[in-house]
């Protein structure tokens, strides 16, 4: 508690403020002068303290060629409640790492880093970071990304006129999908969706509010899920073909709406041309990693899918680098995509001692770029993706890592039939400081803007549904509350948005119940149309900070801070009582005005004594503009 | 508190007691089969559990090619106070990186990472890692280093016929070190010392119980320092010359020690002849980065240190790759050194958007170990070097992040004159659960067998000395005990044995006052000696695991274990009461043996009531063998 006469400082501070109350940076607008600097630049870096922090002195700590330098910041403003310090960072190499040391009178010292203040001198792990490498392009991290996956999402009339290929288990569309155990026809269990289908159902996208499209693999290959590609060269004609896809392509960008292909580089079917040829010693030998004794390697020891080898030139000319790789003929009519969601990046390139990832996913990016100046590019990675993203490759990834898995340890139904994906158990339940602290170290491992131009996803093709995870349409909501208002770009598997369920992936690809709305949860699906708007509507939800308000076990609170208005997020995962922030150092000193709830209506907030209240309420997720 | 029947767990743990009961496991022969396997080998990872610890499944998590993989483990040993878990490792990549996964029935999942048992998802910065690529040799692992600057230790008769040099300011032995502000005396203040002058006192070096002599450059270049190389071709005359260099390294291996060069590949004087060609414009010119406007590239702005292009081709051959490279001549006859000290080895082939720093630590590697198969190559680091060491290039490093600012942050006088290093302020007074968690970071982001085989240093010829940086010659010896004890090889700066002072690095070159014995601290001095007798006699002190014992403000301890038996370190900054410790689950159920105390005596230590109860003592360090 402290008392020094300012009209701030004379509200009680509790434990409770202290997160709220926590000095800040981020790489938004209010706090990082560029966040897609030139090599050479100087940018202009901002700390927040409250009024009352005893800081008396700041620099920012950054590594010069690997050697740390200090700059000195000053103080740039102060009011009552907050000051502000700045200081100029040389921009010298294409990943400047930073950090800031506050120094108090009493010869306390803490770093200031980008998972938060740390009072003892640890490694740069949790540096912040400002990359010279373009930022992802703006319709990507503006996007809500709507993911279909072509064999479940819907049928055209066409559909009833093709045959059904040999490998094929034939399904009709309301059938059960078949997924417990190892069962041969999980893969094989055709229900026919097709592209044409997709065009007709774009007015469900639009109901969403998604502004791109992206879809699991089109090639050609014996299974529902077409990862097995036995061709880059067309769209599978089960799916309509070239044509449909170029109707598809028109159909949305006749929207203003991107279209992402789904490419996986790491290995291909066993069916592939280009195996067939390998095998038979042709001159494509050396694209896959065949051993001396007639195997080869796979992905994760499926011999269907062989691995391929990313080291050799001809590959790369075939695949990702120049003008007629599978890369580049794509971003072409008929098929124009507008970039690539690549499959298994993580393990792409890399086998052993073999590690040619960076180099790939390089050549990924040149090559799209060269194609489509804004080309975007995301790579798959369910695990620790720091290292890999938001240099010159990947522009960012899936981020289960995250934002799923804290997100579901924070939601999950410990009664859930949801299974664990990737792990041998399904996530721990953990309480919200904890959640709190895994979103911020995975944040800081991945630097704000990789974060940002990563996709949020509540679970995929590969997972369980959230619905099914929270058993709860509540709680649903409350993670589609995050979802759109944590930093990173909202992606959702089609089906979500209407509460379909599944226990694992294979479960989770379950047809769209088209013919039955009744099935469908509205209340969910008007929730993520209400969140999509909020986001167009607001700049603080795509390009604003991230200040952290409250921690708690049961209810989580953030502060999206921009220069063109800031919005204060509250989730709650069970019923809880009033939270006081302090008002001025939150800068909502005339209070705050409704703009969201999942569940009831959000009122709008007043300020007394210097104290904004959160009002107590049940699961839900609330969303104010500051005032 | 629990209490379920059995002997060990009657006893009452106390919440003191949590740190020496955690789930365990490091990278030393107890719990890792093999710290330096082959590509595709299987090791064998072992987790030590309290058999009070509530886990009932552990999965070790490692990544294959950058995808989560987990192996199950199994119990293969318990007894009433301890539980061994197992599981097989596959080492799929060159760095393995792993982590476990330790499930209760409750629901709990923790990871126990390097860095201890945490109990959120968090990013893999904390993974323990096992080396493909050789270790250290052990003559270096097993080392006690003693650094000498040869211009301040001694004086052979030889030197006073060796006319003065131009450039030099001459000073008698016993004068005082210039090195207030940017006085221009300071890197010219010539004492004189010289490599017979070493010679002569080499009994000194065994009384300490050095086993390797490294000394700063001996390269020719107009400062005291010789960090200015005006060539690599040879040995300074002022030293001696090249005859001399012969007879020291001839002095040093003929007592079983080995001796380290210092080479800066990051920079040459510009006085080197090498540069002096370039800004002629003759073959060398592309060796530096010269620049259209007639400028260069510097070390940290001094033009009198231009910065070598480790990227030019003719350069690297001169320099670091190859038979006839510097880094080779000097490890044949007449030069004859076992390794390289490599000086600004974080910042060697860094500039802006170039970086071949691991194409230049391997060159050096590569070539010094082809000279002689068991050298030894340190890379001198001032931050984070987690990215560059126990790969294929530098082994280890100085380790001033990991080692000296956590120690100095524990010990530091506040009032000492002591200034600060790489950083605008001191290192802050910290408490022993912030040093702690300090220490255990560093070394989990350098991995067990880097911070191993990597330097403890309490300074350096860079750097405020220890005495006057603790203020206290009981401080000091704590300092020491801790240098000896913590996983890592001790080196020392000349004149740290007997106290000498210095507030910063140029005042820490004072010359050795071999004159004045009355000067000397001979308590220390036999503290040092009686470190490093013990770490030649114990095992456990060179190749031990690191098991946390204690964090308390005033008082940390932990476990060396070993197989031929394991020692217990109590380090005290003040006088504190005695410590209980749970027998059993530490390993110590029929008390410990008193090895070493750096003041008074280390009395024996008995277990009643399955409690080990470290006695109350005033600041020192106390050694015990566990029974």
């Amino acid at each position: 508690m402290r008392h020094n006469g300012t009209a701030e400082t004379s509200v009680r501070h509790t434990a409770a403020m202290h997160l709220a109350l926590e000095p800040h940076h981020d790489g938004s607008p209010l706090y990082l002068s560029d966040d897609a600097p030139s090599l050479d630049d100087v940018v202009t870096v901002r700390v927040r303290l409250w009024s009352g922090d005893p800081t008396d002195a700041v620099w920012v700590r950054t590594t010069y060629d690997a050697e740390p330098t200090f700059h000195q910041a000053r103080v740039v403003a102060s009011d009552e409640h907050t000051v502000w310090w700045a200081a100029d960072l040389p921009v010298h190499n294409p990943i400047t790492h930073y950090r800031f040391l506050l120094a108090a009178p009493d010869g306390t010292q803490r770093w200031l880093t980008a998972a938060g203040v740390v009072e003892h001198d640890l490694p740069d792990t949790f540096d912040f970071k400002v990359s010279t490498h373009d930022p992802a392009p703006a319709w990507g991290r503006e996007a809500v990304v709507y993911q279909i996956f072509p064999d479940r999402f819907a049928r055209s009339a066409a559909a009833d006129h093709r045959p059904t290929p040999s490998w094929a288990v034939p399904a009709a569309w309301d059938d059960e999908v078949v997924f417990e155990g190892s069962d041969p026809r999980t893969p094989l269990q055709f229900f026919g969706g097709d592209l044409d289908g997709v065009v007709a159902h774009l007015d469900h996208l639009d109901a969403v509010g998604a502004t791109v499209l992206y879809t699991t693999p089109v090639f050609p290959g014996e299974s529902n899920h077409r990862y097995n590609a036995s061709t880059f060269d067309g769209v599978d004609p089960l799916l309509g073909g070239d044509e449909a896809y170029a109707r598809l392509a028109a159909a949305v960008h006749a929207r203003g709406w991107r279209l992402l292909g789904d490419l996986t580089t790491n290995h291909t079917g066993d069916t592939h041309e280009w195996f067939r040829t390998a095998r038979e010693g042709g001159p494509t030998r050396t694209w896959y990693h065949l051993r001396e004794d007639g195997g080869y390697e796979t992905w994760m020891g499926h011999h269907t899918l062989p691995k391929l080898n990313l080291a050799d030139p001809g590959l790369r000319a075939a695949m990702v680098e120049g003008h007629e790789s599978v890369v580049a003929r794509w971003l072409r009519p008929p098929f124009d995509v507008d970039g690539w969601r690549i499959d298994v990046a993580n393990m792409t390139g890399r086998l052993g001692a073999l590690d040619v990832n960076h180099e790939t996913a390089r050549a990924v990016r040149r090559t799209a770029t060269a194609e489509r100046a804004d080309a975007w590019v995301i790579g798959e990675h369910n695990h620790d993706a720091s290292g890999d993203i938001d240099g010159d490759g990947w522009h960012g990834t899936m981020n289960y890592s995250g934002f799923s898995w804290p997100v579901w340890s924070w939601l999950r139904d410990p009664a859930s039939p949801a299974r664990a994906f990737g792990r041998p158990l399904p996530v721990a339940v953990r309480p919200g400081p904890l959640v709190v602290r895994t979103l911020r170290e995975w944040a800081a491992r991945y630097g704000f803007r990789a974060a940002a131009q990563s996709w949020n996803i509540l679970g995929s093709h590969d997972s369980a549904r959230i619905r099914t995870l929270t058993g709860s349409a509540p709680l649903h909501r409350v993670a589609a509350g995050l979802q759109f208002t944590l930093p990173g770009v909202p992606m959702l598997f089609a089906g979500d948005e209407i509460g379909l369920e599944g226990v694992l992936g294979e479960d989770s690809r379950r047809p769209m119940p088209w013919a039955h709305p009744d099935r469908w949860d509205h209340a969910t699906l008007a929730t993520y149309a209400a969140l999509a708007a909020a986001r167009r509507e607001h700049p603080a939800l795509v390009w604003g900070g991230l200040r952290w308000l409250v921690a708690e076990d049961d209810a989580i609170a953030f502060v999206r801070e921009h220069p063109d208005g800031s919005l204060l997020v509250l989730a709650r995962r069970a019923p809880g009582g009033v939270i006081p922030l302090p008002a001025g150092p939150l800068g909502a000193s005339d209070g705050a005005d409704g703009v969201l709830a999942t569940e009831g209506e959000a009122g709008d907030l007043q300020v007394a004594d210097g104290v904004l209240t959160l009002p107590a309420g049940d699961a839900g997720v609330v969303i104010w503009r500051l005032r």
